[in-house]
This record gives structure tokens, C-alpha cells and sequence, in this order.
């Protein structure tokens, strides 16, 4: 009995232990990190708009313009990619803010394993994300001449780089969540004190 | 000395009982139903091709031919549908061969933790594929007029249908992928009797 009450104290002192240790240190760092490619992604492609106005006829010597504009919500793939990115960057901001102080909310060890559950499900909302835009992207570059779905890029260059450029910010944040869950999953190999001690 | 040679072989017997408990079972059974259902979706899309005759012009009472094809190699996309589903199905497949004849081959513990990972990355190849086919095949479906992208699936309707069988069959086949995943990483929580030997 008395090495019992001898051995509690101690698993809990290791535990908090545990949340200081370089591994999750690293965690913290990549977590933070990917939240903000994704947040960036986010913001790049939701602010992502080009008006241009191009001579349609010239009437004698009088041009005739139109005003076009790009916008993302035109396209359905980005805005999807907007709010699986969106939703990816509140995912590290929490599950940083549950590593940190959410050591008093463990339910039978669960914890890590739901981090890791998640995790890996905001894996997959990002990816089908970066999937979706990647290849949209791809058809307004390059145009699709069987489908005769002609390319935009040459008309709308910036509306194009921004979006380039939200995109492989994207794949840096999938990159780092892909290597976090990764990480998650591998924090529930170690023999952690919890499963040593008797329950 | 005595109680460690006992606890070896009781360590190495749970092993393999383990292999036969209900939840792996289940396990086994989610990963061929997601087999069969990413399977489809391959297989399906990778055989979606139509070929359509339409009259372009009429000169006197001739009329004048054009033959078109609609493949799914015409779209990126729908390629990378075709190989992320492909290598899904090869997945699980292996998977499957891994956790009836694979007990041999564990390293340090290290087997289960592994093929979450790989279950992991599979989700995110499976969901990539998804999404960018998915906006594609509505790009299809519905077109696109601020692009000025028509529809395609008005005159190409056997291939539409095709495809969205074939996206079909691949979500449910990534809802599989993502419950085997969970339940791949759930695994890892239970407190085996490899972390409670000594090692």
C-alpha cells in the first residue's frame, strides 16, 4: 500500500513532465507553424479578387469596355478550399491551446488518441481542399481543350499568382499536419506512465 | 529470473490472441469493404469513356458528322481520381495481408503505430483525389459562366453518370478509410502486454 501511495505522485509529476518534453516542444513549434500557412492560405485566396476591364469592340474610334471581375467565390473548389483551410488553422490553434492547458481534461487516457483522431481528420479536410483547388487551378493555367474550357490565366495574372500562391502555402500546412499526425500517432507508442502504474 | 521466462511466452500468446479479438475482426472486414469500394471507384472511372456522334452542320440534305469522345484521361483530375483510389485499394489490400500473416515482422512495437501512419496518409491521398474529381465532375454537371466553362454533361450524359457512380463508391470508400484509421490509432491506446513486460 505504502509503495502504492508512493508511485501516484510520482506518475503525475511524470506526466506533466511529459508535456515539457522536447518532442512536444517540437509539436508545439510545428503546430504553430502550420497554422500559419494555412491561416495565410486562407487569407490570401478569401481576399483573392481581379477587376479588369477590357476593350470588348471599338465603335468607329470609340472603345467599348467591359469590367470583368475574378473573384474566388466564382468557383466553388476555392471556396471550399477557404473554409477547409479555415477550418484547418482553428484545428492547430486549439489543439495548441489543448496541449498546453489541456492537461486537467484527460478522460481515461483518451486524450492524445482524440488529438491524434483529429488530427488526421483535418489531414483529410485539407487535403480534399488542396485537391480541389490544386486541379481548378490547373484548368484556369492550362484550359481544357477536349472539354473546350478555355484558360484564364492569361486574362486574370494576378487573380492567378495570388491563388498560386495560396495554394502552395496550403501544401506547407498539409506537409506540417501530415508530419503532426505522424508525430500524434507515434506520442501513443512510447510506454507512457499512466499504462506502468497500476489503475 | 524465473518470472521474467514465465511472463515471455504469456507476452508472445496475447499477441496472437490479439490478432483474433472482435475489434480486429471488425478491423479486417471495414478494410475489404473499403477495398471493394475504392476498387469500384477505380476501376469505373478508369474504364469511363464515351464516344458520341453529333451532327455539327447540314450542307443540302447531308448532314455532316463530327464524332467526340469524352475519356477520363482528357481530365487531370480525373487521373489523379484514378491513381489515388488505386493506390487506396493496394492499401488496404496490403493492410489486410499485413495483419493476418504480419506479427512476425513487428519492430519494437513499432508495427501498429506504422500502419496507422500509412492509414493515415492514405486518407489524405484518398481525400485529395476526391475533392479535386468532385469539383470537377460539378464543374461538369453545372459549368461555370463567370469562367464562361459550359457544361459538358448535357451532351455526354453516360459519362457523367459513370463518374459520379465512381465518386460515389470512392466516398464511402474514404469513410471507411477514415473510421479504420480511427480505429487503427484507438488500437494504440490499450494497454498491450508488450509495454508491460519488461523489454
Amino acid at each position: 500500500m505504502a509503495l502504492d501511495n508512493g508511485a501516484k505522485p510520482e506518475a503525475v509529476h511524470d506526466s506533466t513532465l511529459v508535456s515539457k518534453a522536447p518532442s512536444n516542444q517540437v509539436l508545439l513549434v510545428l503546430r504553430l507553424v502550420a497554422f500559419f500557412a494555412t491561416a495565410a492560405a486562407t487569407i490570401v485566396m478569401a481576399l483573392n479578387k481581379e477587376t479588369k476591364t477590357i476593350v470588348v469592340a471599338t465603335i468607329g474610334s470609340t472603345p467599348i469596355n467591359a469590367t470583368l471581375t475574378a473573384k474566388f467565390q466564382d468557383t466553388p473548389a476555392f471556396v471550399f478550399f477557404v473554409i477547409a483551410n479555415g477550418m484547418a488553422s482553428l484545428h492547430n490553434l486549439l489543439m495548441v491551446v489543448v496541449e498546453i492547458w489541456g492537461h486537467k481534461f484527460d478522460y481515461k487516457g483518451l486524450r492524445l488518441a482524440m488529438i491524434a483522431v483529429l488530427d488526421m481528420m483535418t489531414v483529410a479536410l485539407a487535403s480534399g481542399g488542396d485537391g480541389a483547388a490544386t486541379f481548378m487551378a490547373e484548368l484556369g493555367k492550362k484550359g481544357n481543350s477536349h472539354a473546350r474550357w478555355n484558360k484564364i490565366c492569361d486574362k486574370f495574372g494576378t487573380f492567378c499568382d495570388h491563388g498560386a500562391g495560396a495554394i502552395i502555402s496550403s501544401f506547407v500546412g498539409l506537409l506540417l499536419l501530415v508530419l503532426i499526425t505522424a508525430l500524434s500517432i507515434g506520442r501513443l507508442v512510447k510506454p507512457r506512465p499512466a499504462t506502468l502504474s497500476p489503475v
